[in-house]
């Protein structure tokens, strides 16, 4: 497929958040596979987690490369950068216009409902008359739920490693992880300097969501009590290393903020409830969760499964925890194929 | 029984460190319960976690109180502070009498071998002959399976959610929780200040850490997604807390040297391996999981029992995670009174 990476839509006309917020302009960093049909219905919209991007052919390479569900397929792949992150789309360190400075700390947070909201903007740029898919795993499968809720263009979802809402658990590992932030040095309440943003308390923060990501068996497989250098653990090592690593590509402050918007995720709030809102999506979905994921337990999945009148609900067998929607590809597409195949017979047969 | 709180034992002939680091004094602070019959036998030591003290029965009250297994019994308990700590036995805001002040950074990393040979130094004092029960959860676990192991005068062992090494998840946490605290402003590596440390690092490495203590299901219960204050979720609200109330106890440079200490555990280092080491072990153990802890997952407990020759397994059911053995008093009391008529059985018969 075409890979056009890293376009960008400027949406000059202001976009208002759920809390008022109101940005005078949204520049929308967004990348795209193949090539949109006539009638712009060929699309699949995938969502990005937490630290990822719009370069979905990079992280999501499975479902790219071999036997990827995208793979010589017909469809135009659509992939756009969260407002709030540091990869193109507005965010924190973005230019007010207004102010001619950087958002810094007066970044609002953004819901998942702004960020589903603000990336419509693209697709409504782009005429898009149907979407086959919306994707997404973690972060990015919270988005594509609330995109199949909120788009009638939406014909059917597939949700991994993600529920309707986040529930306290997450919440709290995602309260310790500022926590960390803020324990830095360089955070503070009224300045932000881009130039010294608090990369130790992202470090910090970083280890703990590694952590997250895993599972127990797998960090005491991996490393064990191995020694790497003096007094320092393998495993310590490893973590120090991926501390450092997200801050020289991720930005705090955005940390902080994208945390704050998965806190906001509730496909329920102010709509009479997670269960009338469920009960209402009548597209296919598949919910799909992982066994050993310890951030979203698979209870969280099954829930979300039960609520929705048309859903299959499947789990990914993996020793990787939370991150095995990255890893687990052959699993992955298996069970989009299935998924796919099941939508095509139910089309046929109605 | 008859309490005796924060008793002191002074030890003046230095304590020499596996490492090599020489104490010219130790300061042990223990308390003890009952009265030491005249055989000096009738002993119990309970050993305690990570942020506790020689109070055991107000930690572990279940045991000492009602249906309690140390109520009204002709026992003679002890709990001695861990060096290291900031209860009273010596650690790093303790001034060293060769300079006039306190330790600080040059406090060593105590293995837990260190912990329980000065530990024991408190039992030689009081010319202990025989050691009925040594019982400890978490890092208290970690000592009294050390203490079984070095310490001939013991005669049983009750391990609770503690396994024969801290193994590489472990030490994640740790590793996780330690870089928040050097994150913050006011660590140095030069220089500790006691009067003003580093609180909001210890305040999110603490946050953290009551998450591993607990379970998804237990936060997402109490807490649900409730806001408590604008903006401020249920589950936020109570980490911060925690995160504060921590610092009004309990010194972040006390908690990194703890955290270190735990990671040094592997009954089997330099010993020929924990195989060797568990297998030499002839007394009863009782080995007890909880089914819900995430910090030291059940698997950890069943391979120490299946080394041991002369254990009995038993798991803890309950939805409070690591946490409960300080709560699960009644199932705890129950296992300690299996644990001992079985042991009393095996005296009959043999």
């Amino acid at each position: 497929m075409q890979a056009n990476l890293n376009q960008k839509y400027s949406h000059t006309s202001g976009f208002e958040t759920e809390t008022g917020f109101r940005f005078p302009v949204l520049e929308l960093d967004y990348s795209t596979w193949g090539k949109l049909n006539k009638e712009k219905t060929n699309v699949v919209v995938i969502y990005h987690a937490l630290t990822g991007h719009s370069n979905a052919s990079e992280w999501f390479s499975g479902l790219f490369e071999k036997d990827g569900i995208f793979k010589n397929q017909d469809l135009f792949v659509i992939c756009i950068n969260v407002p709030g992150s540091c990869y193109g789309s507005t965010g924190p360190s973005s230019v007010n216009p207004e102010t001619g400075e950087a958002y810094g700390h007066s970044f609002p947070i953004l819901s998942i409902r702004d960020v589903v909201k603000a990336q419509q903007l693209v697709l409504d740029y782009l005429k898009i008359e149907e979407i086959q898919l919306v994707i997404g795993g973690s972060m990015g499968g919270m988005q594509a739920l609330e995109c199949a809720i909120t788009d009638k263009r939406v014909q059917a979802a597939a949700v991994i490693a993600a529920g309707s809402r986040h529930e306290a658990w997450a919440i709290g590992i995602s309260e310790a992880q500022r926590m960390a932030i803020y324990a830095d040095a360089r955070w503070s309440e009224d300045f932000y300097d881009f130039n010294n943003p608090p990369l130790d308390g992202l470090a910090a923060a970083r280890a703990m969501a590694m952590l997250t990501y895993r599972a127990a068996e797998q960090y005491n497989d991996r490393f064990g009590r191995e020694i790497r250098t003096q007094d320092q653990f393998q495993v310590s090592s490893y973590l120090k290393y991926q501390g450092e690593k997200i801050g020289l590509r991720f930005d705090p402050l955005s940390y902080v903020r994208l945390t704050q918007s998965m806190d906001t995720h509730d496909v329920g709030r102010g709509r009479g409830g997670r269960g009338e809102v469920l009960s209402a999506l009548r597209i296919p979905v598949l919910v799909a969760g992982i066994q050993s994921d310890l951030l979203y337990p698979i209870f969280e999945q099954q829930t979300l499964a039960e609520m929705l009148p048309n859903a299959i609900y499947r789990e990914i067998t993996s020793p990787y925890g939370h991150d095995a929607f990255l890893i687990e590809f052959r699993q992955l597409n298996d069970l989009l194929k299935e998924f796919t195949s099941i939508i095509n017979h139910h089309k046929v047969v109605k």
